[in-house]
């Protein structure tokens, strides 16, 4: 395959650091590559696919040229600069919430809805990381029986929030050491030997802008407009791997066996199963791994069709870089191959 | 009040400690004051109500004589001690699951069921943790609405299992700032910068003896030996203070105005819920106090009559020595006097 001119916005970030990881442990045919940023890291170097390169202030012009472009920029950022990207003839890929809802703009898991990733599509949605790993498990099960209604608590890390978090963990776990925590700047309240039941901003009817993400995009996912869920979501002191502890309605009874036979045999997921053995996911096991990883699953006794599982998940890879870069594999894979530098 | 003879069996752990400061803090009328461990934590000694004490190996003599017999001694401790003390004319509150299922003993917290205690109960069980602070919540809510059905999700303290999970916290913390993480004993997966799917161990069914508690003693506890409940317990790296994602469906729509209404007036509970201040319960905030916090309050759209709620609690304190001392408080106040001691 002839090698593609890609670039990234956010480069410097949690999520753009592990998207160069990924690109080159995928092999990702990576011809020219662009590493772009807001002017606050421009002028940095980044190391990435073998070579060093500099990080350059996003500009039109720098997003001229490119098959492939990777937000991970924010909001702000994707509204300001992917429809430029786009109409320079890249395939935008954004993995911010600034196109999800979208009518028309893709929002694809490719294990989960890969059918709605169209020959055209030149911008391209990327899930919020709770909901991505929940998808996973949620689209083998609701194959066989319909999913009547879902409870999520989630058990988020730091690093969905990005590298700034990251180092008000380590320096509110470091400054407990001494005795002496500092003010929390990231998060309202401490983070450090604590969890905090807010993730992302407040949007309405009490609820956060990722709760209502977790329902919104679900719903967009699975294709089921009316699918009934809601979620509690709760940063906890863990680095990376976001971990859901969820229940679900059904609209008949399902075996927890029968429910991991399903499972077992999902695309990105892993069935890790065994309480004699005390297997089950946790973040710290999930972390630097592709799949989504559950266990726990049981039988809710407190309806007449319901099961309760767990589910753990890298929110770094899986829950954005990995697949966004499957997301650009899966248009590689489409013919013809995007031709918007050629044209 | 004529001052009491009390022992503590457990007197050394996380909530014998936290028992004595309770004791004092309350200036329940201790007279003679007895403190009882296994034989592997007798012979220290310990500074509690201003006097240094010995602590002694649990014998059937050293609970002679006693008006209160608080235990922390664990299930197998309760069930080889606690009858023992009854006979020897005590009235006994034990924190272990030892005897809270069995029909006849009250299983009290006093705020929500302080009826249950009789005026002939000699034996009195004390909760679970993470099922007192749900009960709190729980109760004043039933009070105007039927509880149809509850799904619950825990982030529970390493200080609900005792004082080596604590130390095992702190030396995985320690051993990650120096790049050596210590295998774990207590817990079967490192609890620092994780989170762990699993709170005591497996029983039936895919569920733990947690999530068996929190199911059976709330149904006890609101005398509701049917109601509907389902729970994931979860471990957290958080000292102290449980805190749970509470789903709740209603027999009738209720406003979140409403449920804090109700639970604003309810004793034992403060609703802390201002999501435009980040304003909510944590276990950082609740830790050292005596309420249930309860807050992001708010409806579930998911269903048609619902709401979702976030509750922190101190695990040491009200879920369990503080809940304790207030049962002994409630029997020291029904008449006639236990006159255990007298007689």
């Amino acid at each position: 395959m002839s090698p593609k001119h890609v670039a990234i916005v956010g480069a410097t970030g949690a999520v753009g650091r592990t998207l160069l990881s990924i690109l080159a442990e995928r092999r990702f045919p990576v011809g020219r590559l662009t590493l772009l940023a807001t002017s606050r890291s421009a002028g940095e170097r980044v190391l990435a696919l073998g070579d060093e390169h500099p990080v350059h202030e996003v500009t039109p012009e720098r997003l001229e040229g490119h098959d492939f472009v990777f937000f991970s920029a924010g909001t702000d950022g994707a509204r300001r600069w992917a429809p430029a990207a786009v109409e320079r003839g890249a395939v935008v890929i954004d993995n911010s919430y600034a196109f999800r809802m979208e009518p028309g703009i893709p929002l694809v898991v490719p294990e989960v809805n890969g059918h709605a990733l169209g020959p055209e599509a030149r911008l391209i949605a990327n899930p919020n990381c709770s909901t991505i790993q929940l998808v996973l498990v949620l689209a083998p099960i609701a194959r066989h029986v319909g999913l009547e209604r879902i409870v999520v608590s989630t058990y988020q890390s730091v690093s969905g929030t990005g590298i700034e978090a990251l180092g008000e963990l380590e320096s509110q776990v470091a400054g407990d050491a001494r005795g002496v925590v500092p003010e929390p700047r990231v998060y309202p309240h401490p983070i450090a030997f604590n969890v905090v039941p807010q993730v992302d901003e407040f949007v309405d009817g009490g609820y956060t802008r990722e709760e209502r993400k977790l329902v919104d995009e679900t719903r967009k996912i699975l294709e089921q407009p009316e699918l009934r869920l809601t979620a509690t979501t709760v940063r906890v002191p863990v680095r990376v791997a976001h971990s859901e502890a969820v229940n679900l309605s059904l609209s008949r009874s399902v075996s927890a066996a029968e429910a991991r036979a399903w499972l077992a045999q999902a695309p990105g997921v892993v069935v890790v199963d065994d309480p004699a053995r005390s297997a089950y996911p946790t973040p710290l096991a999930a972390a630097g791994r592709d799949e989504a990883f559950v266990g726990r699953i049981r039988v809710d006794e407190s309806q007449p069709a319901g099961l309760d599982l767990w589910i753990s998940c890298d929110n770094l890879r899986k829950g954005a870089a990995l697949n966004a870069v499957q997301i650009a594999e899966q248009v590689l894979a489409r013919s013809p191959a995007p031709t918007g530098r050629a044209s």
